[in-house]
């Protein structure tokens, strides 16, 4: 049996936290997609998707931090900036990343072929890979699939979609939210993939939120940038961040219903913030390995980036994951992570620490009144709420992350993701 | 049976990597050694050690930098700048940190105690413990062992010490070296404990090192944070820094030489840099689950601070440990790790990456005479060395580091630390 396929059957008795792959995804008006089993590293499962885009429709997109950014990222960054986005093309099961010249040269080579296919200039296709870094990408073998790819382009292929980008996932992540406004209604589908390699500045991870809606491009930018902030750029599995990670908003125009400002604006930020919400934490519920979802919450720090850097040494603690794993209220070790944060001058006398409801530390002491059993009685919930106030300024922010268990060491030492 | 005895004997299965128990340690005059099993948590083995210090015995100490610091990281501070110190008192089984006033009041009751029975100040008695966090110190079991310490210490006990000071470590750590000056002996004999929490800044690690050389405090001062540049402070098991980590560097005057500079110096430096390599070594090899010893070697970035800030990131990465406990030469998690490591302007056309002596990545791009089955082989061996060059400057650094095994995750998980 091919690895991957064993590992996947491996992977289905664990369940993510708290989701379930959705029953169904709205289509939106001026984007279609096909999906095909092309083979590329798994068997028996969709692993190529084309996603075509409508002729007005703006794009905007943020990309990983990582300077051995894949050769994707490159190619697509670079159209996304000369041209106006007209096919999206992904691929798991290889993620085209440390692949030098000969990565590059594959990209573009789908790109032309498509292009050639589907009469629109190279630059208007953007490629998007995830998977194992390091092997060149079967590019002929993808080439060949783009044909029929381009006949079977559907509105109602999201879920399709959804599944084929998947790599380590275990269920498929995909939300729809609709709002009317003057009577009209605005989609927006997103889906992405997780589900190791997630830290700031993106993760291993791919997102495509597509709406109806007609917004300019530099409105559009802002709402991703906000929208991102609270959500892809604030979870965490392994503090790793990977060499692909992209995030797509597109809005086709095709509803009619133009978003400039106002209340109007409001109404789509907020749908868009569930959409984003929603598929951030997914990765983090269904995270290699994860049998917790836990919310790192620090308050009264200094401003929100002393916050964030606070939070993410407790939620990057292999030491407080695996008192996670094992639901062990083993409080001294989220302490240290505290103590150790880069804060400068931490006055440990302001500082409290919760776990869900219960204080553990008020004023830099243990709480008189806190017992091991109410402790252990939150540790053992699927979902976790850690709160540390620092007691130095009104900065607050809030992390997502998972726990550390037996099952991401095997996911990672056994595949190449 | 106890949980802490079970885990013990789950870990013997694990070997140390490259590491075995010294058979004795030297002596040196001007110190001496009791220790005893006072079932702190620990049964059936010695948890407590009582160093006494002759007279005129300089010593000088690096403490965590975690600002949650424990009770006797406080108190042992603030002693050794008021006095000379003339006992150590060190438990194991139980850190008093996060115990607040009352931690405090333990380890100043403790040093009272030896103060009294030894006819020294209080302030010349310097208390450590290393163990579990958040769990009050058993004060009065402590004490009452205290007189029996006073009545058997004696210059042979270093072995027994260092096992007496032991937590989830499966071998005792010590080593000795002696040098001829002007036909005068003089002995280092150093004696530490690891092993999860270790990471820059010292880590869950105590190291007592002691000689019979005659050495001015300022002297001795800058001995020990030369030493510890290049040892301790160059290791990392899990990014974790622990409230406990202390470092002694002890010169009792005993061996009559005098050492001040020039040539003498340099020898002296010379075996104390051996002895402090050695230790810091021992601990990663001996490591929570380790399974590997791995150096990772930064050379040409512009500074050895950008240096060991790429190292740091390699070696901390949980995918590229994962991949080292699964032997796998999955070089693209190096990869990425350096790609995502906070260095300005990362020119990636002038990165090369070694797996041993294997070229992996030159120039940025896959090195075409590199064949899986050279990676395989150098992945395979216990000890691994992955080198990256940043083409940037003469500026380099070494850390030593573990794999992530499915053992750290039951060692974190079964055991409080």
């Amino acid at each position: 049996m091919h690895p991957c396929t064993r590992l996947r059957q491996k992977r289905c008795f664990i369940v993510a936290v708290g989701l379930s792959a959705p029953d169904a995804l709205l289509s939106v008006p001026g984007f279609k997609l096909a999906t095909v089993a092309a083979g590329i590293r798994y068997q028996n499962r969709d692993d190529l998707l084309l996603i075509s885009l409508a002729e007005n429709t703006n794009t905007t997109a943020v990309f990983t931090k990582n300077a051995f950014c894949a050769a994707p990222v490159i190619v697509a960054k670079k159209h996304s900036q000369e041209n106006r986005a007209r096919f999206l093309l992904i691929n798991s099961g290889n993620a085209n990343a440390g692949t030098g010249q000969a990565g590059i040269d594959a990209a573009h080579s789908n790109c032309k072929t498509i292009a050639n296919r589907g009469s629109v200039s190279a630059t208007a296709v953007l490629p998007f890979s995830t998977g194992v870094i390091g092997e060149q990408l079967p590019v002929e073998k993808i080439n060949s699939h783009i044909p029929a790819l381009l006949t079977s382009l559907d509105e109602n292929n999201w879920l399709a979609a959804a599944e084929a980008i998947m790599t380590t996932d275990t269920i498929a992540k995909g939300i729809s939210r609709q709002i009317k406004i003057d009577g009209k209604k605005i989609t927006v589908t997103g889906i992405a993939k997780g589900s190791g390699m997630i830290c700031p500045n993106m993760a291993t991870m791919l997102a495509f939120v597509a709406t109806d809606a007609q917004i300019e491009k530099e409105i559009l930018q802002s709402c991703l940038q906000e929208a991102v902030a609270d959500s892809f750029n604030s979870i965490s599995v392994d503090g790793d961040t990977s060499t692909n990670d992209a995030c797509l908003l597109m809005a086709s125009g095709e509803a009619k219903i133009q978003i400039i400002d106002g209340s109007v604006l409001q109404q789509f930020k907020q749908i868009l913030s569930e959409v984003f919400m929603f598929l951030a934490q997914a990765i983090i519920r269904d995270a290699e390995g994860a049998t917790k979802f836990v919310t790192v919450q620090v308050e009264s720090a200094q401003n929100r980036n002393e916050a964030r850097t606070v939070a993410y040494t407790v939620a990057h603690s292999p030491l407080v994951k695996t008192a996670l794993f094992a639901s062990d209220p083993n409080w001294g070790r989220i302490l240290a992570a505290v103590g150790r944060a880069p804060v400068d001058q931490l006055d440990i006398s302001k500082v409290d620490l919760y776990l869900g409801d219960v204080c553990v530390i008020r004023n830099g002491e243990p709480a008189l009144d806190y017992r091991e059993e109410k402790g252990q009685k939150i540790l053992t919930e699927d979902e976790i709420i850690l709160r540390v106030f620092l007691g130095r300024g009104n900065g607050s922010a809030i992390i997502w992350t998972s726990d550390l268990s037996h099952e991401y060491v095997s996911i990672n030492a056994d595949y190449r993701s």
